[in-house]
């Protein structure tokens, strides 16, 4: 169960280049590929002649064409040409909006028309040159909302990542969640401690004490469909924590696009924006790296959890507290699915 | 969906050596030994005993062994005997027709009276000095009408085995389906073109000069259940093409005998016959490797063209009139099924 | 189909040390750890917060610790403690009952109040300074009533196991089956034969003449729910087989505990024990490591057969006096799970 109207990541920019790209978005099995002017164009992965993958196929003159007999394919799903055929009566292939924005391919899986009137959502750390950002891709075998629980619950820092972002001051500091427009918010802030070897790492790169006492924070947003963009960070402390001063402080958005797969995978691209040191690329690799690192600890945790649910799909879980996050992101996606499923 | 009663290529004869071999042929399970004076037989994988896959045994004294208890096993299915064991009220194991001929081992999977007044299929190549054969055997999992269809079209050749045998006058070229008797017959005749890769190596063997232009031929037949005999070759412009003087020309025949192994998946045995330079065992060997790695290229495609296949069961293919040569045999193969259901 | 009120093996103490232990036994997925004082707990694998993993925590001061949001829990299932959260409503988590004994863990998957009535099995070998015993552990694909069939009919070491304890005259010695208490009993008795190279090398060992001709028994101890002891070895010819004084014998028990995993597949905890150089720990890795090889010829056959009965469920199996050992064990077996179902 996803929302059907909305801009999903369904490729990082760099992943389609040359070739064309095979990915399965909210259960449609598409291929991605760059047309004429490198423009992005997102199709249905069939061919119409016999059913080969159009993903196993190559792009020429930024037109699509089948590897296994040569039909040549628009980016509308219309067949352009065939070797000695007329097309002009082939079913056409069903194409999707999509659009490419800040390094990422957004696929939107529903109506076309309401596509039209929807701009891809905008994020302040991707419009400036202050900001630098680095990230990946994991394929998880889990319900894309137990990673919205995840993300909106990061007292699960202290255990999963006790190594490097975890610590046990987390949970000894209780979560707010709250309701801000269509944003819901879980905010943590805590005070006067060490900070944990991450963000001491991240000190030093901006020529910060290690061992100083710190305030920090974890702000959490979730956005329908499901992208959450977490501001954390460090501040030396009583400087104001997250609104102290750039030279007292290391922070950064923690960037977490949540995208359905089919109804039991997902496509989790993560990442990390930070706005000191923007230009160093050694260091936005650094940290891409050490990050991935720390995410991949999740992905063990999730992939059991979702085979306990699939086992026992009739048990009550529990709702407390530091889960408000993630019911409340649910509540918005369930209401979203709802006012589709009236309106159609 | 295919033939019953038609004799279907099992093995190659030296995959059948001193040990067993456990293989499924048209959704039956079988073990293929060498019993008495060598004489292949085919007999279901299953011990009456207690369910022992025969496979797994051995055969001694002409007799397969059960691995598991030690009963014995004779070529019509019946116990011969077993340790200690009277056995002469032992439930018989369904046996199968079997031949072996042309260095390949034919089953009968319908009825066995059928089977004995049906001969063998004969080859020319397979029954004079005069011709090499080499191939090889691969597993695919798709529907073996998939691969009756991809090779009935070698349009593909352009573009999945663009490095090798494909090149684009074959897409320029029309091509004519017929039937003629009980075979279909799909042709496409190039003139004056530069021939491909893998046909400039075969003229340098015939001592040809590998950048004369050339008249090229493709001549598939298909008979049911599903073997697709293919004449291909090239020959020095203007001597008449297929029908040139033998030091005028490089051809042979590709051979592929397709086996269905399950509904979902198939046996494809693959080889090249070729009546130049028969003798030369060591060319035979370079032409087996060439061929097998072009041969290899299909699996990708026609697997993912399958997975598309499955998930859409009920999308209409387009049948041009490339497609007409699969078409037809596959109209052959429904017929032919028809009729064994008819008179059953 | 298994006997749900009895001690079943679930894991070799040396399985479970510092981490807790994810299993699946009798379809339960439980979690397997050490609590306070190192006593052994077993409970559902399924934390009540969210349905994580508890077998993918850790430990610490005895609790179990929810390797995702810091969950502890006791070892009768209930939660102790989370932080920042009252946890005295939290649902109870299943917990089996569990002992540790001889080296094994036990777990009993139905009621515990039976449980608390019927102490573990004892065994001689296990309870004596004058027996060492070594053992494995191996995940089978197959209903665990098959290896049953296996160990009770010894027939099968003439193929399975040719090269190490197989030998001809096991076929040709007749056995018998016969119920003692609740136990069956499958009995072979050859007399003035070679030892196979196994009991060969156990002679050695023994300090006698590995070509001396010998007497060799082989006596199979069935109870439920599914644990098989064997008494095996070889005595110089002459001096009462079995009943001969130990400096003329080598004899061992080979020791089966067969636990359901689910109702497909099965874990096999083999080993042997014996009660010459019992002392000599290098021996005892020896004699694991050569059974271990041997148990492993099993597998393969014991997998291909779950595959051929899976296909044809309907097939009715021959049941020879060989087999009468097999057929006596599932008696027992169904016979209590009946008298399970009608107190129920």
């Amino acid at each position: 169960m996803h929302i059907r109207n909305a801009w999903y990541v369904a490729a990082m920019s760099n992943e389609v280049a040359d070739k064309p790209l095979g990915r399965t978005i909210c259960n449609h099995n598409l291929v991605l590929y760059r047309g004429k002017g490198d423009k992005i164009a997102a199709i249905e992965d069939f061919c119409p002649h016999r059913g080969a993958a159009m993903s196993l196929g190559y792009v020429e003159d930024g037109e699509l064409v089948c590897g296994y007999h040569g039909l040549r394919m628009g980016p509308d799903g219309n067949t352009l040409s065939m070797p000695k055929q007329r097309t002009d009566r082939f079913p056409c292939t069903k194409s999707f909006p999509v659009e490419e924005k800040y390094g990422f391919i957004w696929v939107w899986p529903g109506d076309k028309a309401v596509a039209a009137e929807t701009p891809v959502p905008t994020f302040h750390w991707a419009e400036s040159d202050d900001w630098a950002y680095g990230g990946g891709h994991y394929h998880i075998k889990c319900d894309y909302r137990l990673m919205i629980d995840n993300l909106m619950d990061l007292t699960h820092e202290t255990y999963v990542h006790s190594t490097s972002i975890g610590q046990k001051e987390i949970d000894e500091t209780p979560v707010k969640t709250r309701m801000e427009g269509d944003q819901v918010i879980t905010e943590r802030y805590m005070s006067d401690i060490k900070a944990p070897p991450f963000w001491q790492m991240a000190m030093g790169f901006q020529g910060l004490d290690k061992d100083a006492d710190v305030d920090r924070w974890q702000i959490c947003r979730f956005n329908t469909p499901s992208h959450i963009m977490i501001d954390v960070g460090v501040a030396l402390a009583g400087n104001g924590g997250f609104e102290a001063p750039a030279e007292k402080r290391a922070g950064s958005v923690v960037v977490d696009f949540i995208t359905p797969e089919t109804d039991e995978n997902m496509h989790y691209f993560w990442g990390m924006a930070r706005n000191f040191q923007a230009q160093d690329a050694e260091l936005t690799d650094k940290i891409r790296e050490g990050q991935g690192g720390i995410f991949a600890e999740d992905l063990e945790v999730l992939e059991a959890q979702q085979r306990n649910l699939s086992r026992y799909p009739d048990r009550d879980l529990l709702k407390l507290d530091i889960d408000a996050g993630g019911v409340q992101a649910r509540r918005l996606i369930d209401r979203a699915i709802k006012a589709e499923q009236e309106s159609a």
